[in-house]
């Protein structure tokens, strides 16, 4: 009806969306329950249902992109908040080795089976490039609903991530170069010894310093809700920082986190709890809804997307697992299943790709389905992984 | 540097616009409240400031609006929520008079006065359409902070804004039509029927049918936050429902919230609480954005400004008060100064003035600081009419 206000439509329109993203993850991450797999698995197969491939009811589009950076940050945030004496140098030898064999040998295998398909030198690179970022998120949201963020084996899981995404940024780095003409060594240096600056210092210092700063900054603030708005502040401040000084946003979201774990009351981090609650479907089910299926209409791409997700697998799972052998068989493999899922960061490389105009579009869908098809397959495992330390039913 | 992640810099901007809005609003919300003033003055302020009739530091843009929307309906559902045994029927006559004297007034002096000065019927008519509408988010603000919103006086306007949105919405259907032809007046009564049976119903029978469905679903849901997933989807669902059934969304949210408001749980409650803190400071820094301080830069157009201002203010403060005055003059001036802001709802029916061709951009950016203005004085006239019931410094 044209007499109705005409800002109301376009709103009625867009919180439909919402609605339905929202609705969809939560009813579909039930059922995920109930049938005893990770709410996760859920809330991503919610998207691929409503998304293009098989309803069509929601397509992809700016605003919900993001909500789903927005829900990203907020659940790095909550997992940064919930970690209990966490110390990032402590554990810091062990993730290194993890991130690093687990970030060699997956990009090793993805570059030599596309050469071995025929592929150009540069396309090669490129998937072996997006194979090799982990995506933190969907591994810290399933360790969170089981309860289990706090076990040695998953603080090793988020310490690696932190680093296997500083390393995958530069071997995107330099891959993407090699497509520009010659690599400059020196600046790409200086970004990763800033990249790296950043987290160490606010690894170390975040803790102490607002341990000190929050009653003062209790006492100075009028508004009741001071812890609040600090926890806000700080944490898209930091994840500006963080994507400012070359790390990805999430890695600021998440020493904002940390920071603040032992400084904020808990009244605030069930108000932090419920923005992330609010978000974090976005971020999940928008994952799902970039998952293109028509790429096995050929037979030829369906054999590429198994080999892949194959290398994709079992690279990280004996790569990050060779990295954390001296834990013990049982932790590295929980270690190596929870560096598996690509999700966003995939995603994200892939399209890099594409832009650049080095990867063509059948090869960007393959990396998308890599990205996604390994997100799903991951916390499912991840539970099997980490059975013998959930309740019994 | 082009080799980051090109997706992270425009999050980066993103963020740095949202970190920009929020931080603003809450330092000046600090500031306004060391002076004595509501928060929400120094938010709204905010937003002038940073906006591009003074700093030019933010542009209103659509993600702004979009979660400057989001806002506003929060805030309207967590003032449902904190609302305690509130009946809209009990109120009902009282509130009625509150609202359609508060609706004929200003739509009556507003209309004289632009005929007055010289301008044709239907641009007078428009402004005063403009006039009459209510923004209830910014007085049910005021007084939650206040920590008044149980109060007799702030429960009436609660009501009479719900009655005054939906005259508001006639008049404005009125207008709009007489521009386009002759009205349809059995499509407007149409209209008008639904609206007032979605409310009524809603009102009346929400709060009993979720006092007996929650505990259900509580059991029958596998996540621990089932409440929250429910409260977010009664949310959204009803603001949807509310503007098809031709009310304001945010009159949809506020029904959502007094369904659920004996049903839920504390922690829920804390939760939701976090989104709204988090989105609200968007929808109070947006209006200011709109603020456009070259309509000044005429010396005629500042008189205008100045009597449709007052017009503005007069017209609510004597027209609410006559429909409130058989509670006594100190309530009836409370209810008359928590009907005085028209915020982004006098915004929106500028807007389709505009989009109509009804009225030229100098009205309608008179239209906008008649609004925004009334929105900055009423907080503070607010805490004057209340002063008697704050506890003493």
């Amino acid at each position: 009806m044209a007499f109705l206000l005409n800002g109301d439509s376009a709103t009625a329109t867009l919180l439909l969306q919402m609605l339905l993203v929202f609705a969809a993850a939560k009813l579909f991450a039930e059922v995920s329950e109930f049938l005893g797999q990770p709410a996760v698995v859920g809330e991503l197969l919610a998207g691929v249902l409503i998304g293009p491939s098989v309803l069509n009811w929601v397509q992809p589009n700016d605003l919900l992109t993001v909500f789903s950076e927005l829900g990203v940050l907020f659940l790095l945030f909550q997992v940064g908040l919930e970690l209990k004496d966490f110390k990032l140098m402590r554990v810091g030898w062990d993730a290194l080795a993890i991130a690093s064999i687990g970030v060699l040998v997956p990009f090793v295998l993805g570059r030599q089976i596309m050469l071995a398909l025929g592929h150009p030198q540069l396309e090669a690179a490129f998937v072996g490039a997006a194979m090799v970022a982990t995506s933190v998120g969907i591994t810290a949201k399933v360790l969170a609903d089981l309860g289990l963020l706090n076990h040695r084996a998953s603080k090793l899981i988020l310490a690696a991530a932190i680093i296997d995404d500083v390393l995958g940024l530069i071997v995107l780095a330099v891959v993407s170069s090699l497509a520009k003409g010659p690599v400059n060594y020196i600046e790409l240096s200086l970004t990763a010894l800033l990249a790296v600056a950043f987290t160490v210092l606010v690894a170390q210092f975040g803790t102490r310093t607002f341990e000190k700063l929050v009653p003062h900054i209790d006492r100075a603030m009028k508004s009741s809700k001071s812890q609040f708005i600090l926890s806000i502040v700080l944490l898209f401040g930091l994840s500006i920082l963080a994507s400012r000084a070359g790390v990805a946003a999430i890695i600021g979201a998440f020493l904002a986190g940390m920071a603040l774990a032992s400084s904020i009351n808990g009244e605030t981090k069930t108000q932090t709890a419920g923005v992330t609650e609010f978000l974090v479907p976005f971020f999940l089910a928008g994952i799902g809804l970039h998952m293109d299926l028509s790429v096995f209409a050929r037979p030829q791409t369906m054999w590429i997307c198994g080999a892949i997700l194959v290398a994709a697998i079992v690279s990280k799972l004996i790569g990050c697992g060779l990295g954390a052998a001296r834990l013990g068989l049982r932790n590295a493999i929980r270690v190596g299943v929870g560096m598996i899922p690509r999700g966003e960061v995939g995603m994200v490389v892939a399209q890099i790709g594409l832009n650049m105009g080095v990867i063509p579009k059948d090869v960007y869908a393959i990396v998308v389905f890599m990205s996604i098809a390994t997100t799903m397959v991951a916390p499912s495992l991840l539970k099997l992984a980490y059975r013998d330390l959930l309740p019994e039913k």
